[in-house]
């Protein structure tokens, strides 16, 4: 069932928050072994957790709904690890702020889902459950694999690079990222400030749509209804001959079904001079990590990978400062340019990674078509339409205006039935 | 001694960090109980912590300096208490990315500084050092108070409204808000994220220059010299009316001494339209303030105080989204468009307060002159020139472009030698 269908099922007395999650743990139980989607899972916990939702008569957008979180997210009852051994036990006080909000709304806190390093690249346990010799991605892996293998109707992940958008795509869930800045990041590890967000993993856009506006803290409201198709740009950029060739067929293939269906499709590209946007990214984000880290760095440099030292932590500790105030000024350049340039343009469409989930569990990247999206601060939604040549799951990404989230999920809708 | 001094003379083998925290120590017996600058100092620590630095014999820019940090900062051996009994006790597991960097740098955490409830307006037990009976301003309050007072050269700080340019302009300090986003404030609590930055209080502009780049990871470097007397530009804003005329009549003194000491001196009036920003200030901070605390709202309403629940709480838990986006998206633009105003202009001027601090601890608000600069992103340093009808410290401020904190130190400096 989705996040929605719970509500209303929880609502109309069809249904428990004991029982879904019930249904959560047995399917945790089932096949947590070979997925390993999560940090932490109590399910006695979780019960006591769901039997006080029911009793108290909870009549919240979210009431009923089980929700796993990103193990960088403070959470009161359950520790918090940020994936590295360095933080092991961590016990917060308090909920984060989307955790917060989630429980105010009726949410049922069903677990930590795993996540990288530092929700960096150096991979945590979880595998992908379309094919269990195959990555998840990250950062936000567990997230991605428990909503995927329906352990959870919804998961919070985070940000800052490609860490909800990539492991959406590899697991085949929507993956959303919100227009940056929308969202409180209180009591959520920072990676990048002036690039992180929330994500929210689903199984549906309502779900998205749902979810998001729990997360603001305001009372949600349906997803408007289109009055008329939506126009779709296909945006190929600079990165377009890095996709796989399979992956932009699969994109010119759907832009042309859209078209069938009623779209207005166009081709929309990105001025030559975006292409500086990726080393921007890189020199913001690497430079604010190894600022942010500083006590790790100081007090844990041994028990940091390999991959994060030689990464980007070695970009960010040598980070030249006049280079990163260059960064943010394109950054920023670049985002009011683009503003300017959406004419009547809904949502543009490319693909949400460069191809299927690799097999191995190594560090995986794909990095340069993340940052672009990422940088310009984009609302962002990658549907799972699409299936590799050996048939994982790759996703249509859709990107809109800033700000224009409520927009996006409107298209996304649309589109998403049309190309399911 | 200011920093600067005792870097050097640490570095000289004419004193120790040992000798000078024990001054600070010596000072704060003396004065704490009627000043109240501390929410938590440990004598004994201290000094075996001023022992290891000087055993270690560390080289970096900040060895052997004492300072504070404002009690909403994390720090691994202090507890972080917020300024609300809400929190009493609490005990980070490690340091914010601002306090691990300055024991990087081989300075010394002296203790914990009181701040007002949440940084909010409420107030904490701290009194004004130039006069016991007056506030020292919120919320950066012990910080400011205890730099005043000469128990600390340099105290951390933040600034979402006011709360580092306030109390340094009524405790007759030096006090910095940084341009937006530069620095990290991992491990700070959060009240507004899109207006929430580090402050510095000091008694140099030597010293603010040199913490700066402490707090920003990269090496130190000197004040650059300016070629020429500046350009400053007398900005009086729309809310030029309400500033008291004492302080108006400072202001315009103060620019004809400046324009005889050889300054360039002329006047800039912010566009008409750029009123909208006070109440830009008000809804994007109440909106993510009561957001950023859901879980206190939830668990703890009634151990907050009436000052906050019935001030930024009251309009945030209310608070409408589309107002709030269309407020971001106002200070956006303006921070566009005053990048584009500012010609050969160096620096504005433009008092710190609307006038001395007034008498008790009431919570003392002043908000319209600090929300304009805050929101604009933009740095400004306070000085310590002007005295008021009461003999109380009344602060210079001079403000710069995004990003050109640098410039900023060089002009201030120009500007306080030739004020003080």
């Amino acid at each position: 069932m989705t996040a929605t269908e719970i509500v209303a099922g929880v609502r109309a007395g069809k249904t428990t928050c004991e029982a879904v999650t019930r249904a959560c743990l047995e399917r945790i139980s089932a096949r947590e072994k070979e997925v390993q989607a999560w940090a932490y899972v109590n399910a006695d916990q979780a019960i006591a957790a769901a039997r006080a939702i029911d009793k108290s008569g909870s009549k919240g957008p979210l009431t009923g709904v089980p929700f796993g979180v990103k193990d960088i997210v403070d959470t009161e009852d359950m520790p918090t690890e940020w994936g590295t051994p360095i933080h092991k036990g961590r016990q917060p006080e308090r909920d984060a702020a989307c955790v917060a909000l989630s429980r105010r709304a009726g949410g049922l806190l069903l677990g930590k889902t795993v996540t990288t390093e530092f929700a960096n690249l150096h991979p945590g346990p979880t595998r992908n459950p379309h094919d269990l010799s195959r990555t998840p991605g990250g950062s936000s892996s567990g997230s991605a694999a428990a909503v995927a293998d329906f352990m959870a109707p919804l998961a919070i992940g985070t940000q800052t690079t490609g860490s909800t958008i990539r492991p959406a795509s590899f697991c085949g869930v929507i993956g959303y990222r919100p227009t940056w800045g929308e969202h409180r990041l209180h009591g959520v590890m920072e990676a990048s400030g002036s690039l992180d967000s929330l994500g929210i993993l689903a199984r549906s856009v309502e779900d998205v749509a749902l979810y998001r506006d729990v997360l603001l803290g305001i009372a949600p409201e349906p997803i408007p209804t289109l009055d008329r198709p939506p126009h779709i740009a296909v945006c190929k950029s600079h990165i377009w001959d890095r996709f796989e060739p399979n992956t932009r067929t699969l994109v010119e293939d759907a832009a042309l079904r859209l078209a069938r269906a009623g779209a207005h499709v166009s081709e929309f590209d990105l001025p030559a001079d975006f292409e500086r946007l990726n080393e921007a990214h890189r020199w913001i984000s690497s430079f604010e990590f190894a600022r942010t880290f500083t006590w790790e760095i100081e007090h844990h440099w041994d028990e940091i990978s390999d991959t994060l030292r030689g990464g980007r932590l070695k970009d960010g500790i040598g980070g030249d400062f006049d280079r990163y105030v260059a960064s943010k000024r394109i950054a920023e350049e670049c985002r009011i340019r683009l503003d300017d340039l959406w004419g009547d343009i809904d949502v543009l469409l490319t693909p949400a990674a460069f191809g299927e989930a690799p097999a191995g569990f190594q560090a995986f990247d794909g990095v340069p078509m993340f940052q672009l999206w990422t940088i310009l601060h984009v609302p962002a939604i990658t549907l799972p339409v699409f299936r590799g040549p050996a048939g994982m799951p790759i996703g249509a990404q859709l990107v809109a205006r800033r700000h224009d989230d409520r927009n996006l999920f409107a298209c996304a809708q649309w589109a998403y039935r049309k190309l399911m």
